[in-house]
């Protein structure tokens, strides 16, 4: 899908390697860019005005529960009585609803100004576990979808083998099965990379993969240099759980099958021990929070300075999808540590926008995205500066990026380039409807909804 | 400023004592609801989409803080050093340029479907402390301000006597202080209510007013069934410090000196003891969380469920403006209990809505607000359901107050009517472009904001 003729955008504001340099001309090939000069006038390039920014990578994503948005959260309970909720949803996808789903939340991805979205993959197959003819057929749903909408796509296809340990899957978990990481590693060999979508891989969680079999992921994923993903301590139950039966902790099981490494990215890691920080250092992981969604499942905040003092790098992911909006997740790693430590500035700004692009572009394995700079990805976020949300901001330089980091949301991203091609301009995606997409797809799946 | 003539309003949704009602009819007269019908159909009656509720009430506002946003944010500190920055702002205020900034900052609320404002005032006088011509002209340009906007007023001013323990006020703080708490009376004493005005009163804190000059402020307030404001338990420091001079917390200082009864709110109340609760439960106090702000500067997490348990009513205010967003701190409360607690489901959405709107009029001395009832104001916030955020939820009764608590923002407000006066209409202030004045009057009051 990427854009192939060349063409030459003028950035108003634009965030350089150096800071927030003002007219900025950048040229486009092949959805790379191939020059960036700033101090440039607008004559003959397309004009962007506002502040552009290396597209936000959405580094851990569900798309389906993007169903669940304002279904689950106003009742009592914790993470395991939604997960009977989201089951419920799961239960309902076919390849064909599932597409749609995927393209109106991708969407709605794009206006906030995600350019990337690592789609942690695991309803693979019929309700009741049978695959489909094709075994791949709800993957290929998700990457049809994202390439319906424009945006990039690493799909994380997720080993899901068993509900806990020792304990077969549940009748609602068989459709996220292969039966063994063999028969995942097969499956997932028939998927293809192109110049818009990689293949990556996940193992689900602890619970949900044995000791063994994370081996068998994890060397997979080793010898193809793939991204590997895992749902790391976002409970502490899962602790709990994998003490009993391994006595060491989920990072720990994880680094002695070998999963961890610099393509290694440990999602939420909330419950974390030192000594598991110390791991995820060493071996140049990366942790993805997801604020909106630990905030809403009341998972707890993760120890985000700990993991910042030990050059852990972080990336940002909407994960369930209560909302959309890389400004919210990157301002909220911050918020959160603020609450829990009472104290102001951990993460400045320009370390938040580092999580929110170019660590999650190297997370989900496209280590040249994530900068505006020669020979990156043509992926570009621009934020109108015009809203009453941003209006009266200091616009110097860095103090831009406070206001941008700190105070602005989704609905202030005006312009949205992928791979050199423009997705959303003014405020709305090119082709898509992307509210009346939502309305329509997740009627599809939900029950009693409105007629 | 309210309108006088009668007006009828159909409104597709409708949230009314008993509940979510479709196809709601309002009748208004004298800026009060005169009638309320459901399962009526829209003819002759303009037309309300989405669905309305009783209007927001910031509780908490201290407008020229809006100034800040996006300036105070990235840095280290804690409380303390915010407070640097914030004072060098209130040391450029005047008269005008107070009236510009509120006007504008007045209107972002009402554009996010605030319809109340209690502006919780303390730059009384000149830089040096000398008192304007007319010593209540800066909570006159308030007063004005709130009108030209037409947002409903409750101005708490403030008494503010002291920099600490036995420390006279700083010289920057110099232009707060009336000199003693009859002097303060003698001022406000000259101001008067009107039909969209109310007059409140405040002690800025119990750092900043002596045990002596409290009692004089809430017999003051007592006498003339005032509300009565402060800022409580905000920083732990602050309960040191009285504790240091008293030997009590702060709310039990308050309760000696009078000031704890139905019409008294504590502001924060983040640093509360159980003796705190109870006192507030037993006295009907308020509490007016600030979950943006209080995120922001780092204060801590407050007892919102020991509050709720102690039957004290809990409100919202945006305070410092980082976010001028209704729906944020109405979820803030329960999001950041449910990081603090690990459990979800302590504030239903239900409440969340009347702490944000009957709590909040409540508190501001407007017990006729915050519903949509025969004989309660005609102050009406209507949210759109179209747009990305709330696409796809689920419209049945209770079930839309979980989507609109937990996943709408203040850009999903499309209309707004106060005291039967509609002020905001498809997402527009019917007269002010509050983005331009917002640029213009932050312009005017900060140092080296661009030209």
């Amino acid at each position: 899908m990427a854009e192939t003729s060349a063409r030459r955008v003028w950035c108003e504001r634009a965030l350089l390697a150096d800071g927030v340099g003002e007219g900025v001309t950048i040229d486009i090939a092949d959805g790379m860019i191939t020059a960036v000069a700033d101090r440039t006038d607008a004559a003959g390039a397309e004009r962007l005005a506002g502040l552009t920014v290396p597209g936000f990578a959405n580094a851990h994503s569900h798309a389906f529960h993007r169903a669940l948005r304002g279904r689950t959260h106003g009742g009592p309970g914790d993470f395991w009585s939604w997960r009977e909720q989201m089951y419920a949803v799961a239960s309902r996808l076919t390849p064909d609803n599932y597409r749609d789903l995927a393209t109106a939340t991708f969407a709605e991805m794009l206006l906030a100004g995600y350019t990337s979205v690592g789609e942690f993959h695991y309803v693979h197959h019929q309700p009741d576990g049978t695959p489909y003819a094709d075994p791949n057929a709800m993957g290929l749903a998700i990457i049809d979808a994202a390439r319906a909408t424009g945006i990039r796509l690493t799909l994380l296809d997720a080993c899901y083998l068993r509900s806990g340990a020792r304990q077969p899957v549940l009748a609602e978990q068989a459709r996220f099965s292969d039966g063994t990481a063999a028969a995942w590693a097969e499956r997932v060999e028939l998927l293809t990379d192109d110049a818009m979508t990689r293949i990556g891989a996940a193992v689900h969680s602890v619970r949900a993969v044995d000791a063994e079999s994370i081996g068998v992921v994890a060397e997979h994923a080793r010898r193809r240099s793939m991204p590997l993903h895992a749902h790391v301590s976002e409970q502490l139950a899962e602790n709990e759980q994998v003490f009993e039966e391994y006595e060491c902790t989920p990072t720990e099981l994880l680094a002695r099958q070998g999963a961890l490494n610099e393509h290694f990215t440990a999602v939420h890691a909330t419950h974390l021990q030192q000594i598991d920080i110390d791991l995820l250092a060493a071996r140049r992981c990366v942790c993805c929070f997801c604020p909106t969604t630990e905030r809403d499942l009341a998972d707890g905040i993760g120890p985000s300075s700990g993991l910042r003092t030990a050059g852990v790098r972080l990336s940002i992911g909407s994960d369930q999808h209560v909302a959309i909006d890389p400004f919210e997740e990157m301002r909220g790693i911050e918020m959160d540590e603020r609450l829990r430590s009472r104290r102001r500035g951990t993460h400045p700004a320009s370390e938040l926008i580092t999580a929110g692009t170019s660590h999650g572009y190297a997370s989900l394995g496209w280590p040249a995205g994530g900068r505006i700079a020669v020979g990156a990805l043509a992926d570009l976020t621009t934020i109108g500066l015009d809203s009453v949300r941003l209006a009266g901001c200091d616009r110097r330089a860095d103090a831009l990026l406070d206001a941008v980091v700190f105070a602005a949301a989704a609905a202030d991203v005006s312009d949205v380039i992928v791979g050199g091609r423009t997705v959303v301009r003014a405020g709305k995606h090119v082709s898509i409807d992307v509210a009346d997409a939502l309305e329509r797809s997740i009627r599809a799946v939900t029950d009693g909804a409105p007629a």
